[in-house]
């Protein structure tokens, strides 16, 4: 395994997507404070580019590569937000993205990626059919694997928002990110303990895609299988570098009823006239989901991203 | 007719509304940037309280009365974002709002008058039985009306949002305002003007409810007759005051096509990640419909509001 990644790596990371990401706001709303008890600070990667946190890490890992590298691309297998934040990366460098999705992926998705360059490949919604077409193409290309999470330049790159946060923000006492596969919970974690090893911080997971809970409790990592949550950036499970990093960093995981999460997600749409997509809606759930003691605390919340079909909304009729 | 506001009455506003406004973030948005081809800094007036720039006026209005005044509270007729902004400014206060509202207005905002702790009394939904209803209230408790755009308190309210603007990014070449019965429009210009008079500000108008350009063109107030526009902020027409006032100060009107508001307003959730309501769509779509020579200017818009009904997005097929 990879060693852990360190706050260094975070300071890397960011000089050296300065040129490229967005420097995000952080926004605050009285109607979530109420609601919370608590001061709550929204680091707003919704508005990143590519509309999530993922451009950080995508970005970090590509300009990380050698020249040579380069040249012969980058690959990974995705249908999210990690598929267009490594197309995009891949443009501004100017070298190819192979982008391996499942033929069933959203539309609002595939024109995404194509609309930042990346050449898709499709193929069957099956793990084993993605592994399958992603080995094709690195055999094809000479393409490197850049995995969403399973590496360290990933989570140096997510790591970087925590950093402007405290930056803007340095008296927290708390910081939650949703924890997925894990990339940006363990960027979190360490950039908030390097910062300041007195920072609570906390990941926030659907109850229905509980594997971070579940790993952690056990010792091991045990994946989901087959989650079914409306947090579909949260679908995936912990792997050995991010299981590391969050048992030695996170002081919990808060898990989420799934009801509570398009509830979560109107109410900031509503209140804080933000657009959340409903894995950051799972954050803003554990806030008042009575699990945490938020009275008088001042905390943090890594709004991860913002990319939602808008003609099709999870408390509308046939949504 | 009332004498013009002038910038000391806006900084007065400024100092009277401190301990209740928000002062809202000016965000910027790349996509909107490239679309514009300008450099657009949007003064987030959705995130004001009540989510709409309203309660700066409303809330300049109320606490300028004198106490006697105020005990026998304030009333208004609006089915919109003023009546919620005068029932919360009411309220922190600590006095009664009486707003009169037509019986078939949406429910969203009924329900946000009431949560404000406004004291709803429902009519027709004509002019007349408003005003008649207004007439009654007043008769039976004494309470001043708060006109929604016809009051030079008003006016100096909603100037404060773009002093705040311009404090934060001195060097615009133009501000931008949506227009309806002109209180916002009014105040943005005394603001801008007021604090450098070689800014260039600009009017933005549904086509469908086009009397300030109409007005402006013919030198006296020509009213919209019910109008209809999905900017349904932007019904009302100039009064004699918000009239004179934009006569002096504003450069000029733009009128848009009504299908680019609606087209503006999913641009702007999609890209910017920020839930701004049709009237503030009006504003976007100037940037880019063509009438407007934006290349390389740098320019202030005031996103007005961002109450909408998210069961029903003018996009998606039955609304």
């Amino acid at each position: 395994m990879n060693s852990l990644p360190s706050l260094a790596d975070i300071r890397a990371a960011a000089a050296r997507i300065r040129p490229y990401a967005r420097r995000t706001p952080v926004l605050t709303c009285g109607a979530v404070d109420a609601r919370a008890g608590a001061r709550v600070f929204m680091k707003c990667e919704n508005m990143q580019k590519v509309g999530a946190f993922k451009f950080r890490g995508a970005c970090n890992a590509v300009f990380a590569l050698t020249d040579e590298e380069s040249r012969r691309g980058v690959v990974c297998h995705s249908s999210g937000n990690h598929a267009q934040a490594l197309a995009l990366a891949a443009r501004l460098r100017g070298i190819p993205a192979h982008i391996v999705m499942p033929s069933n992926a959203p539309e609002v998705k595939k024109a995404a990626v194509a609309g930042y360059g990346g050449r898709i490949n499709y193929c069957e919604p099956t793990l084993a059919a993605r592994e399958e077409t992603q080995a094709r193409v690195i055999a094809e290309t000479g393409a490197t694997e850049i995995h969403p999470f399973n590496n360290p330049r990933i989570i140096a790159g997510q790591g970087t928002a925590t950093l402007e946060l405290l930056e803007e923000v340095p008296d927290l006492d708390v910081v939650i990110a949703p924890v997925g596969g894990g990339g940006l919970l363990s960027g979190t974690a360490t950039a908030a303990k390097g910062l300041n090893p007195s920072i609570r911080v906390i990941g926030a997971e659907p109850q229905r895609a509980d594997d971070a809970a579940r790993s952690l409790a056990a010792g091991r990592v045990l994946p989901s299988e087959n989650p079914r949550t409306i947090a579909d950036g949260l679908l995936t499970s912990l792997c050995d570098l991010t299981f590391a990093v969050i048992r030695e960093r996170v002081e919990r995981i808060i898990t989420v009823r799934e009801e509570a999460i398009p509830d979560a997600m109107r109410f900031v749409w509503e209140r804080a006239k933000i657009i959340i997509e409903p894995s950051a809606a799972v954050g803003f759930a554990t806030l008042w989901e009575g699990q945490l003691d938020t009275r008088g605390l001042r905390i943090g919340i890594i709004v991860c991203g913002g990319n939602v079909d808008l003609a099709r909304l999870p408390w509308q009729a046939g949504a």
